[in-house]
């Protein structure tokens, strides 16, 4: 949907064997993630675990997910979004799919607590905005080659972006909050989910 | 992908909405499928064959199903396709759901039995066939008010139909050979499959 150039330095798939291959492409990876998910022999998660793992991912592609978020952004393009309204696009569009990873780590784990999983969404949601308004900046701080897409691409394009509507200080800012509220949800946890907090800060401070 | 205009008598979602959105929404309602298959509380599957199910319809979506007939179908067009190339086309594009389709339905009664499943898996690469063999005879005999798409419409787009690959009389043999083969392999299974029996005879028969 995006007229993005080049993804990680490489041209898209969509540049490089036409938009309509491309889309088959992406339909068939995804149907390929339920499967492999479904059908990986190393998972030792329970099968009724399993079967909630399979409904999380589902629930994070469809239209209170990724292909909502999508939708949004689609109806968006040249619209002025207030700040709750670039929000929710972000929490469906990109947020939904990391807030489902993080589950998705817990429940292969064995973890059905509610309450860990509830701590989890929480810092899930915080990581996956935060992720976006990184990105947003990035694509004004950053230079091509380090970021590995074409910088300046959302400016030139007027899409609607952190930066764009809360100002970069306000963009850092709101950035910093979501950090210390991750950090604030995996707290109580210990030791174990130590390895969050680390991805929590490398999210943050990531320059490509 | 394709240029209809018409889907049961009403416009496509592409031409109402867009494209884009149009492709999100089969995006979105892609994944509903897997949501609801996860989630239904209504499915007494066993949780092991509910995994099952699951991984049946991602195999029958992807690259080895209808995204990768798609992907065939796509690479078709404008060219002069073989017999068995067409075969294989709709044995990934349309074959693959209709067999999941069966399959799944087993499963969900709770019938995990290989040589049970292998005589559907027949059935139903059978029936997939004969489907598209009298979805192509329809739209050269058929009116557009009966079969509520436009007729004519592969004709007029040049693309490969059984009929213009082995004639309609070829087209029609065919049809009857798969659905003589679609009956004799659930006929072992008794009468609590003769359903199936009327599918294969509808499939053959059906003027819309």
């Amino acid at each position: 949907m995006e007229d993005d150039r080049l993804r990680h330095g490489q041209p898209t798939c969509h540049v490089a064997f036409g938009e309509a291959m491309a889309i088959l492409a992406g339909d068939a990876l995804q149907a390929l993630a339920f499967e492999v998910l479904a059908a990986d022999p190393q998972l030792a998660a329970a099968p009724t675990l399993h079967v909630e793992m399979l409904r999380t991912l589902a629930a994070a592609c469809g239209a209170h997910g990724m292909a909502g978020g999508q939708a949004f952004d689609l109806a968006a393009v040249g619209q002025r979004l207030t700040p709750d309204e670039l929000e929710r696009m972000h929490v469906y569009k990109t947020g939904a799919l990391i807030r489902a990873s993080v589950r998705l780590g817990a429940l292969a784990a064995g973890c059905g607590d509610a309450q860990t999983l509830a701590a989890l969404e929480r810092y899930g949601h915080c990581i996956g905005l935060a992720f976006q308004i990184r990105d947003d900046i990035l694509d004004i701080v950053g230079d091509s080659a380090t970021i590995g897409k074409t910088a300046g691409k959302d400016v030139a394009a007027d899409k609607p972006t952190y930066p764009a509507i809360l100002g970069m200080a306000g963009a850092k800012a709101h950035l910093a909050e979501l950090t210390a509220e991750a950090l604030a949800a995996v707290a109580p946890l210990g030791a174990r989910f130590a390895v969050l907090v680390d991805l929590a800060r490398f999210v943050a401070e990531r320059a490509s």
